[in-house]
This record gives C-alpha cells, sequence and structure tokens, in this order.
C-alpha cells in the first residue's frame, strides 16, 4: 500500500482464510493488544444491531481491551439468541488461545445479515494467533473488506511531552454508508497513555467530524463499529482530561487521521467515480445546514447528475427546498469549486455554465451552497451514483 | 390508448406543437372550461416554487377557472421576476384569445429548472385556441410528458341524484417523484355541480392517499400541481357539504381515480421494472408507519435488491433500523406477497427464500412488515431503482 512504517507499539496483528467469506480470500482478522489496552468505541445508531454490536456494548463499558477479532462475509444481525451466544463462543475462542479474559475480547463482523455464523470457520483460530506479528496490520483490513475495492489504512504521528506518539487506523466502508455510519468498521490504534474516559471523549468528537459526515447512499448498518484502543507503550504521562493541552494535540491528529480514513471510504464508495464535498454556507443554524448539506448529498437526482457530469445546479435547488432549511430562494448562491453558476437564485448565462462543466469532469471537487441567512455551516462528503453502484447492489447480497 | 369515452361535459381540450421542448412534439397544452369552472388545486410543499406555482397559488384563492395551459422543457422555476412576468404574460395572452378573464386562466410548466420560458413559443396560442375540441384529452396528455414513456389517463364515472356523473384525469410524472409530490402534474375535470369550498377538501384527502402515497427516488420538485375543475354540467342539485352522502360518493370516486394515476405514475417511473407496495403493519403510531414504508421505499439499498429480484430482507430490516419507528428486533415478520420470509426477526430459511424470490420476478408485489408493536398501517407505492435510472438521469438535464 504504501512504504510508511505501519506498525505501532503494544499492537500485533493477523488474518487468515476462515472460509466464512468464500474459499480462497482473507476473512478473518485479529488485533492483538500485547497488554491491556485502554479501549472506546462507537457503535451504530441502527435500531437493529448486530450480534457483535450488542456484545460490544456491553463490554467497552469496562473501557478495556486485549483483542478484536472481525469477520467479513456474514454480518450476524438479525440472527436472535443464538447469534449473540455464536458472537460470544467465538470471542471465547480467541480469549482462551490467547490466555486473555473473555471480557477484554470484542468481535466484529460484516457481510450478508440474517445467516448464522458457520462456527466451524473458527477452528482458524488457533493459526490466526499462532500467525501474530506486528506488520501486518494491511492483512487485517484486506481481511475485513466486503465490494471494498483497497484496502484502507491511515497513520499520523505526533510528540506529547518530548515523546514520539503513533496512530495507526484501518477501515472498511464502500455501500450502505451514512451519516451515523454503516457496514464502516474502523479501527484505531496507538501508543499513547490516555485514560479510556478521556479516549471516549476524544473519539466521539473524531467520529462526528469524520464518519458521521461521508454518505454514499443515505443508507446505514447493523454493525458499524468504530473502536480506540491505545496501549500506552509511548510512556508519557497519562492523559485524562480533554483541557490537557496534549489531549488537544492528540484530538488533532486523531481527527486528521479519521477523516483521511473517511474519505478513503467515499472514494471506495460502490460504483463511486467522483468525491464531491457538500458546503452549506450562510445557513440559520447548524441542524438547518446539515439538513441541508445531507439532503443535497444524498438526493439520487443530484449524484447522479454528478455521474454524468452534469452542473445541474436546478437539482441541488430542488433538494435544498425540501431539506427543511429555511431561505429565501432569491439570495441562494452556487458555484463548484471557483465556478459560481447561480447568484440571487438565478442562473449567471451559459458562459459561467461552461465553467462550472469543466470543474464537473474532476475526480473531485467542491460544491458550495450560500444561502445568505445566517451564519452557520456544514460540510458533507459524497460520491456520485453510477450504473456500477446498481449493478454491485443488484447482484450482491449484503 | 383505450377506447373508453374521455370525454367529459364543460371542457374542451388542445395541443400543438410550440418549440418549447425540441422540434417535433406536442409540448403545449389547453384545458378550457366552456363556462366558468369551480376549480381547487394542491401545489408542491417545496419551498422553492416555481413561477407558474406562484401564480396558480394567487389566482385559486377565488376557486374560479377557465382555462389551464400546461408547457413542458422549461419549469420555469428558479427564474425571478422576469419568470414570474412571463408567467402572467402567457397567462394574459391565453385569456385574451378565450376572451376569459385573465385572473381565471391558470398555467403549469415542468422541465429544465432555472432557463426562462422563450415567450415567441406562445405565439402559438391562437392556434391552440383554434384547435380546442371536447376529444383531445390524450394530446393534453402527451403534451405534458418529460421522461414519461406513456401517456397517463384515467376516468371514473358515478351517479349523483340519479344524474351520470364522470371523473376525467390526466397525470405526468417519471423522475423526482416523492412524497409531497414533484415534477408531477395533474389535471382531474368533472361535470359534477360542487361548490370550490368541497372541491378543495375533495382534492386535498384525495391527493394524500394517492400521489401523496407514491415515491420513485425520494426527490420532490418545485413544480408539482394537482388541479381539479368542476363544470357542474352533470346538472344536479349543488353539492357543497362533506357530510352529504353524495359528497361521500364523489370523493371515493376520486379517491380511485387519483390512486390510478399515482400508479401509472409508478410503474412508469424513470427505468422502473417492478411497482412494489411497501406495507407497515403493528406501528405504534401513524406517523412511525409512515416513517418505516418511506424510509424503505425510498432505501436505495432495497430499491437495487428489488431491480436485482433479490429478496434481501437484510436491507428491509437496516432501512427500518433507521426510520425512526420503535420495534422490538425480535418480533419482526416480513413477506414478499405471501410468502413469509421473517418471523420473530429470524429469517424462515431457504425453503422460505425460494418462495419470495419467485415473487420477486413479479412484475408488482407487495411486501408487509409487521412490526408487532401497536395497531397502525401504512403503505406506500415505490418501484425499483434500475441501470435505466442511472442512466436517464445522467443524461438528462432536468
Amino acid at each position: 500500500m504504501n512504504q510508511q512504517d505501519l506498525t505501532v507499539r503494544g499492537f500485533q496483528f493477523a488474518a487468515v482464510k476462515s472460509g466464512i467469506r468464500g474459499k480462497d480470500r482473507l476473512d478473518l482478522g485479529l488485533i492483538y493488544c500485547s497488554k491491556q489496552a485502554e479501549a472506546a468505541a462507537v457503535f451504530t445508531t441502527n435500531q437493529v444491531k448486530a450480534a457483535p454490536v450488542l456484545l460490544g456494548l456491553e463490554r467497552i463499558a469496562a473501557g478495556q481491551a486485549r483483542a478484536v477479532m472481525i469477520n467479513a462475509g456474514i454480518a450476524n444481525a438479525c440472527t436472535g439468541a443464538l447469534g449473540l451466544s455464536n458472537a460470544r463462543a467465538s470471542a471465547a475462542m480467541v480469549a482462551r488461545e490467547l490466555a486473555v479474559p473473555e471480557a477484554l475480547v470484542y468481535v466484529a463482523s460484516t457481510g450478508v445479515i440474517g445467516a448464522q455464523l458457520e462456527m466451524n470457520c473458527f477452528a482458524h483460530v488457533t493459526e490466526l494467533v499462532a500467525g501474530l506479528g506486528p506488520e501486518k496490520i494491511m492483512e487485517v483490513a484486506r481481511a475485513m473488506m466486503t465490494t471494498d475495492t483497497v484496502p484502507k489504512v491511515a497513520s499520523r504521528q505526533l510528540v506529547i511531552d518530548g515523546v514520539p506518539v503513533k496512530l495507526v487506523g484501518i477501515a472498511k466502508g464502500a455501500g450502505m454508508i451514512m451519516p451515523n455510519m454503516a457496514t464502516m468498521l474502523s479501527f484505531v490504534m496507538t501508543d499513547a497513555r490516555v485514560s479510556s474516559h478521556l479516549l471516549a471523549q476524544l473519539l466521539r468528537a473524531s467520529v462526528e467530524q469524520s464518519f458521521n459526515r461521508i454518505t454514499i447512499d443515505g443508507d446505514t448498518s447493523t454493525n458499524d463499529t468504530v473502536m480506540l484502543l491505545a496501549s500506552g507503550e509511548a510512556g508519557h504521562r497519562r492523559l485524562e482530561r480533554v483541557e490537557d493541552e496534549a489531549a488537544a494535540e492528540l484530538q488533532k491528529a486523531l481527527d486528521d487521521l479519521t477523516r483521511d480514513l473517511a474519505l478513503q471510504i467515499v472514494v471506495d464508495g460502490e460504483g463511486a467515480t467522483k468525491l464531491v464535498t457538500i458546503a452549506i454556507k450562510g445557513a440559520r443554524s447548524a441542524q438547518e445546514a446539515e439538513a441541508a448539506a445531507r439532503t443535497i448529498a444524498n438526493s439520487p437526482l443530484v449524484k447522479t447528475a454528478f455521474f454524468g457530469q452534469d452542473a445541474n445546479w436546478g437539482r441541488i435547488i430542488a433538494a435544498l427546498g425540501r431539506s427543511g432549511a429555511q431561505f429565501d430562494q432569491g439570495k441562494v448562491a452556487i458555484s463548484f469549486d471557483e465556478a459560481a453558476i447561480v447568484a440571487n437564485g438565478l442562473w449567471l448565462g451559459s458562459a459561467a455554465e461552461k465553467e462550472a462543466s469543466a470543474v464537473l469532469q474532476k475526480k473531485s471537487f467542491l460544491v458550495t451552497v450560500d444561502l445568505q441567512a445566517g451564519s452557520a455551516s456544514c460540510q458533507i462528503h459524497t460520491c456520485d451514483l453510477s450504473l456500477d453502484y446498481v449493478k454491485i447492489n443488484a447482484d450482491y447480497r449484503s
């Protein structure tokens, strides 16, 4: 993937071909914390929660972790009591093999909803644990891919109290990505020394400005999980309060890393050919700015126009009009990157349109909508709706 | 289209090729009320309203009409003061040619947002009026088509006080169809004798259970208009109150007719290959039932699965989980027509799936989701999301 060093002190990784998702692909990954790590997690807001999410919610309360096992192929969602007991049993197998407490092992799943895990696939846990090594994070990133076309990884470094600190994160996304995360898994490991309470605060804030600001198709999933694990191996003084300047530095690095992963997910959205950022300015409130940005970012008509490379501002303004945001249609301004196409609610003419159309040819661009109704703003990252999105989702059982 | 008699006493129709939408197609239609008709209308709820909608809102308050002119090709939306003055001017030309008061002439437009009407096209108004005749309603239905593939028409008959009464309606739809109507135009003519006040009540109730219960892609437009015109030529006593038994009969016939037109719109949705009715049962409240039905009906993942003929109940349950409706996931039941696929939140196995898959092969089917959380229900009609939807909307500037 890249030449950077993706190791992070205190963590080892492994992945195997277990057979859960087809025959010959990595589909079972393991993150192992050599010592007990502080842990925080954010899970799906979907009311229907998969078994691994239910187990995670139960275990994360203690803020500690030793291992996370991730499988692709079967989501273990809508699987009832059997699904939950299978999730527990698979975690117990990992705990036994690693000789760590069961309560410190997490599981995460992505794939088909409704099918039960085939428990014999977990016979590979022995092989998985035997294969652990500090340099195998990319294998875990690959093992959790479903319709993703590339593994997603990012790392950041900072200095706390003169000590170098590192963050390394992996993610999977592709379809069903939306506001409150969806068939989206991400795990961030750091050697920073931080209390689990502070970790939880940092993670919540970071997710809000990264994974919760992207959308592929407006759908959310039953399995979304973002975990942040801190080994403390960097050895600086333990950070406990958000007010701490070093905590702010760590937040900045984490935000940067999660935004990086989030944008990688949009770029690799199912069938996506464009990365488009919708920026609302001049809204009356943050809520209205977000509603406007999300409505535009999820509109199938807007997204197919992006795919068609058509600077179709009419569809943008129509989406805006049903978003719930209040504005005077005679004041709205719209531009694609630097090319203004609408001012005071009116089309700026064919020369302006020609410039805007040129922007639409790009792989990535910004759509700015100024409502001139207030001072609130919001950005949402989205992709286009392509023929391949339909092909992928008409064929793939997820 | 069909052999039925589509005339209705008191109304004449005409359409011409004006050049607004390409060279050689009907794109300007006229509905003429031989005497002054009682009138009611429902317009888009989109905050961005096209010029003809603004004019219609102003004129409908009086509840009277003599003519409606409809053009396809240009929506006259987001066109500012010039757009509104063009709408007025085109209505004035019709009024002059017909020698009726300007305030009794309505206009409706559908097509590209942002472009101004080319007023020289309205030179064809003379020819339009000259061509009026009682049997030309299908030409008007054709003239207002944009991406529609077929004209949409329906008629109903009933008897009031021993007198035969008739309703004939036309509609256009295709893309951008959603809850509160979108690039959707419909005009219903009747010879019933009804006060405009009662007409407005009948129309509102009827739209609620027909056009507001369909969705193609979740987008709504700036131009939606449904008008109901009553000539009174049937000659029965004038109906004025909803409590009147005859009013209830008329409501029934109108409901039946508007549902017919609404379903024609879904069947002809852009790229649609399936007509799917989502029925929610057992919700805690009507609001939650509607939220659940609409979220499923608008989910791109659910709709691409319908296109792929995949009985993908996992995506249905995931959409349900983010709809805001409250339920116990261990109680949910889902079926496709008569084939149950989920009970108590769990998959019923591969035999059940096989039966459900057979249903998905059909052109039209019902998806029933029983939440078992209360007694409220809601039905929404939708279509699938096909490759052609993307092709049409990536290519067409609307």
